[in-house]
């Protein structure tokens, strides 16, 4: 092997995305001595994302300070790259769950701090801003974010405050005049690998906030409170699509995004793609190597896997997906583009026993597949 | 690929080296259309051993009476291979643990039948004589099976009598005038994986007699016969390697082959080499395909992947082993002759989870790596 493109997401909880890139490098370069590698750890908006497009890409950390979920000052961060062009800024930077440590309340957090971040990027010059979602310790519909971005939300008695998950039914007014003059002209690339809508029972309160802290009765408030403020918003903003996919992610931020921001909703794969050119980067190695926790037919979805073959398949350039588990069903994988699937499994145990041995584990399934192409040469 | 040599060990009790080599031969072809593969299922001695080397050569395979372990008669069976010049004989065939199904008992038990085959295969001409250890219900020492090669073992009483294990310790004296007659120029290979001696803590008693159907009580008394057993061949016929490796094999079976036919005693794997004429076989091959149920360190002592390997070595022919389990330290194995390793496992699941789907995952496996050859060309 002369040039390959490592390309893996995280094994959930097992290894992060640069893990992997690192073990996979280090056993190619034991049996390839000069070869090429192109390491693109992929991030999906949570926590981490800005490193992954650094280490992908190249460019600058910015440290700032920005608000924390409780409205404290804090140092955050967010990515420039593309000759400072374009900000990288990952939600979880200031609004993420560790962030609120033993005192989670959803009812009382905000993504203010994030946009403090956007502001700060669009101060600096950047011409786009993608911004990652997930890990949030926030339920409050963006609305804290939208706030700092310059959107006055009003009470019913007239006042303008920064609503969170608990009051968010308070508002009666929204004024995004000053929005407008804040972020014209800048293109917004939001990343979200989920699909919940706002509310309901799929929605951001019901299937996330409980491990953000909330119990059964503060869940119902909440999911009442975001379908309030969807209803507020399309009165006042005009946005009345309450059901897209997404919507529900990071606590309702997602929704704020699209309805006030327009922003173009993107899972990470495609983003990250997008992001480091890939169809240039890819187009003349002899693999690329990708992988993730587990493969199945649901990973087809736009997931990583997916994500990279259907690109590789274009530039004719062969797929290995090295992942934990192989589901069922995987034939279809192999008809959008993937060479080859090997789990790094090497004995029968419980994933108990193998997630310790995973990165060992990895490393040993690559120098197989090296063995086995030298053998072929 | 346009032409493999599939020579895989079984999977202990999940897949027989049979069932493996056809799902191998399956996967390959689905790839590699016109693809040219000789199988080989590898035979260890015990059950099912015939049958793979009249898979593996081609031959005849002969039905014939003979005693079962009860001294009663049945239809047993050998192989004659080689232009009808070698025969092949299981033990289990006649002496096997399965024929006696509850009603085990190792002090009653004879290898008899084993000998009638013996004198078979000799009326036919034969001038070699391969006999695979393994799976017998038995503990006599092969006194049995000497018995009906011609040996008169006689008691105090100057009886003669055909002993069993639970009566080994009566005979007084041995007469092999007649057994010298009938297998005068006759080769004998004794196939034995296992080095137990002929009786103590690691001998044939202590080791296997439980799963015979012996008790500890009975255990203890089988063994002294079979020290007694001993001490009488060499006061009687000169034979005084009491502890050599693999005399405790299928009761001391092992030890009646060497100390009454000088039986050249031989791992399995090493005996279907030579016989298939492995080096000549496989010597233009693009890959030879092996594996066992689990290769670690323990495996590189003679069992089949390294046997297998060690003698690719030669010929410079790659060797996958694809295998149950991985263990650690495999380094030895690349270095004894091995290009690459994969586990069948594709699952982070328990054995008793694993070994249901291990058929499907072995095809998976041979598919996955065939689809990854492709992409290499």
């Amino acid at each position: 092997m002369k040039k390959v493109v490592l390309i893996p997401d995280s094994f959930k909880g097992t290894m992060s995305s640069e893990e992997i890139c690192d073990i996979m490098e280090s056993a190619l370069k034991k049996h390839f001595e000069s070869i090429d590698i192109v390491k693109i750890p992929v991030a999906d908006g949570g926590e981490g994302s800005v490193d992954c497009f650094l280490q992908a890409v190249g460019g600058e950390k910015v440290w700032v300070e920005a608000s924390n979920p409780y409205f404290e000052k804090m140092q955050s961060f967010y990515g420039l790259i593309e000759n400072n062009s374009v900000a990288v800024i990952e939600m979880a930077s200031c609004a993420g769950l560790p962030l609120v440590e033993d005192n989670k309340n959803p009812k009382m957090t905000t993504t203010f701090g994030v946009g403090e971040l956007v502001l700060d990027a669009i101060k600096k010059g950047v011409k786009k801003i993608i911004i990652g979602l997930g890990g949030s310790a926030t339920n409050d519909g963006g609305a804290g974010f939208l706030s700092a971005l310059g959107v006055k939300f009003q009470n019913a008695q007239g006042e303008v405050f920064v609503p969170t998950g608990g009051n968010l039914c308070e508002i009666t007014k929204i004024d995004t005049m000053k929005l407008k003059e804040n972020i014209a002209g800048i293109e917004f690339v939001t990343m979200c690998d989920i699909d919940n809508p706002l509310y309901g029972e799929n929605g951001a309160s019901y299937v996330f906030a409980r491990q953000k802290g909330a119990d059964d009765e503060m869940i119902k408030v909440l999911d009442k409170n975001l379908k309030q403020y969807a209803k507020t918003i399309e009165r006042e903003v005009g946005f009345c699509d309450h059901e897209f996919a997404g919507g529900g992610s990071a606590g309702g931020m997602g929704y704020a995004m699209k309805a006030f921001l327009n922003s173009k909703m993107q899972m990470g794969i495609e983003t990250v793609l997008d992001t480091v050119n890939f169809d240039i980067v890819a187009k003349d190695v002899d693999y690329i190597f990708t992988g993730e926790g587990k493969i199945d037919s649901q990973s087809l979805r736009g997931k990583v896997v997916f994500g990279v073959a259907k690109r590789a398949k274009k530039l004719n350039v062969p797929v290995i997906a090295v992942v934990g588990d192989i589901g069922d069903n995987i034939d279809s994988c192999y008809d959008n583009g993937v060479c080859s699937i090997f789990s790094i499994n090497r004995v029968a145990v419980p994933f108990k026993e193998a997630r310790p041995r995973a990165k060992e584990d990895l490393r040993l399934t690559i120098d197989t597949i090296a063995r086995f192409y030298k053998s072929t040469k």
